[in-house]
């Protein structure tokens, strides 16, 4: 079979499909943020969805609406392989065919095994031309959470780091508003609106008391699950998350040990406590993320203190950094970004690969992936 | 007076001097890096030149020899007020008198006592047309260590920074070869070509011995002096910068107590042992800089460890940061790029504006220039 070859319109509603696939960033979890666009035989676009909060309706399902008759003999771009299972609505698959689409052009097969090329297959039985792979790397990235979660079964995790240029979070004494300019705060909250949850360790709730919504005018409604990893109970009934857990999700992951004891301290309250195993002392970390992937999340924002951040460094299962970095200096007294990572010699060090370096404000804020991912 | 009006021709031309003049940058201490373009009356360039190394000639007898007889009607573009003392050879304003030009557009008033305005004066005095202050921001930044010295009586002050991104220099056990990409450090290199004079601890030599040379292809004789704060002689005579300061300058900035027991020990060398001021067991770093004025440099480039770094931040004589990040982290527990700084509070932090931020190799630069000058 050779590559399918793609136009130059094929590769312009790809890309409106993928950024209307953006939108449903951070509230479509457990389901992966599909964009798609219907488009007729003389180029016009006649429907255009993306997946809606909650992940139901999907993104076709939302085009074919609004093309009505118009889908017949269109052609359909979709970021991900519809799906062909029955599951709360009749599969993408079947609504693609029953009205009448002629050809469907996709980014990337869906690696859910109740999918996993089927979604294409049955639109080929039904006389439809499918071509799969445009843009398929950008879909991927897209969806990298939900890839995340379905093919390494943990969600994709972003380490999110504000620090001085000498890589300091706070003063000796803890003080750390602001160090970063508002436009870089800004952006902090925006990063929240797009991610299924935030993470924390217990210290930083016991220091800050924090409420880590996201306070951006019009995506309130959009604070992510807040997870608190707190082995042992340290974090007080009086905490805000605990608080506001009926308003926003707390979830707080606890060791096995702890587990009954701690259902016991919160079962008045709205918070889910979470079973993980344990190593030396802390949670096991591995764990600790297939746990909160069984639980559906597929993309994680840290914003953790020092500590937590070299864990999850040194258990390796850091995808992403977004570093702010305000035009500053605390100095070797201060509090270091990130805790001591046990590296003996350079060769050992965590290494990444920038991915952007942006001027925000009075800072800058640099994204680096995992480079042995 | 009315402020001059400039045409885009004056603008062109200018900034072929300016360019011009960044070539003496690091090599024509103490003098200024001047740049100077003639144009004859109908638009071409006949004479172009910039300092000479070592100072001599200036850029406009440069110009004036290339253009010759074209010299005469010919508008001069000088990025600093030509001179108008008789030093080691005729003033330059003398020189584009006598060979006739008819308009003189100059970005910049010099502050040297021995000129400051009378250069200008001269010219206008012999019936030339003078116009001052075209791209004049950009002339004192190209001067800025020459202004430094005549208007603070100190060098200005550029400190390297190469460190990971949390702002490590290197593990725990001093290894730090390499941090940064090939690229980065060959960007280091040039750096150095272009300053007068490298200053680095003691500390530094001891544990590195390094050469701090100029090792880029054809800059090799552009090493600048190295320069080594070492209060109390803890350098040892078979240190290479010791060994080879006959090849490229070595000087020690060592305490006004061990000054003589110094000056003995490397008197069979070529160092150059130079006193300065203590307080609280630290040399006196302002009165280090004042020294170093004195004996002509303009422009540091300070390549020192982390507590050096401190000190001269602490001491508010740093006026650029440039900051090597690579895209991987030690650890809390590697060697901080800056030590401590006595912060207490936000408020009290070293602040800078960012000038410029470019990615290079696998590496980023960013500068900051100190934002309370």
């Amino acid at each position: 079979m050779t590559a399918p070859a793609f136009t130059e319109d094929d590769r312009h509603f790809m890309r409106v499909a993928l950024s209307l696939s953006k939108r449903g960033l951070g509230n479509v979890w457990p389901n992966p943020a599909v964009g798609c666009v219907l488009v007729s035989p003389d180029g016009v676009a006649v429907g255009r969805g993306h997946t809606q909060p909650g992940g139901r309706p999907h993104a076709e399902r939302v085009a074919l609406d609004m093309a009505g008759s118009l889908a017949k003999g269109a052609t359909a771009y979709v970021t991900l392989e519809p799906c062909s299972h029955f599951g709360k609505s009749p599969p993408c698959a079947s609504g693609l065919i029953d009205a009448g689409v002629s050809r469907v052009v996709s980014a990337l097969e869906d690696p859910d095994a109740r999918v996993s090329g089927r979604g294409h297959q049955m639109l080929r039985d039904a006389g439809i031309n499918v071509d799969v792979g445009l843009l398929g790397d950008d879909a991927r990235r897209l969806n990298e959470g939900f890839l995340s979660r379905v093919e390494r079964h943990r969600p994709f995790v972003t380490l999110k780091l504000a620090s001085t240029l000498d890589a300091r979070s706070a003063t000796a004494r803890g003080e750390s508003q602001w160090i970063t300019g508002t436009e870089a705060r800004a952006h902090g909250h925006l990063l929240r609106a797009s991610h299924d949850a935030i993470l924390v360790g217990a210290s930083t709730v016991v220091a800050d008391d924090p409420t880590l919504t996201c306070r951006l005018a019009g995506r309130e409604h959009q604070s992510p699950v807040r997870v608190i990893l707190d082995r042992t109970g340290a974090v007080p009934a009086s905490a805000k998350l605990v608080q506001t857990a009926n308003e926003v999700p707390t979830w707080l992951v606890v060791s096995d040990d702890h587990f009954a004891e701690l259902s016991e301290k919160f079962k008045e309250t709205s918070v889910k406590v979470i079973a993980a195993g344990c190593a030396d002392d802390h949670l096991n970390l591995h764990d600790v993320m297939r746990k909160l992937a069984d639980l559906g999340l597929t993309r994680i924002l840290v914003e953790s203190g020092g500590n937590l951040a070299a864990g999850l460094l040194k258990a390796d299962v850091v995808d992403r950094v977004i570093h702010f970095v305000a035009p500053a200096m605390i100095g070797d007294d201060g509090k270091a970004m990130v805790a001591s990572l046990g590296v003996k010699q350079l060769s050992d060090m965590p290494r990444f690969e920038r991915v952007s370096v942006r001027e925000i404000g009075e800072d800058i804020v640099v994204t680096y992936d995992n480079k042995t991912d």
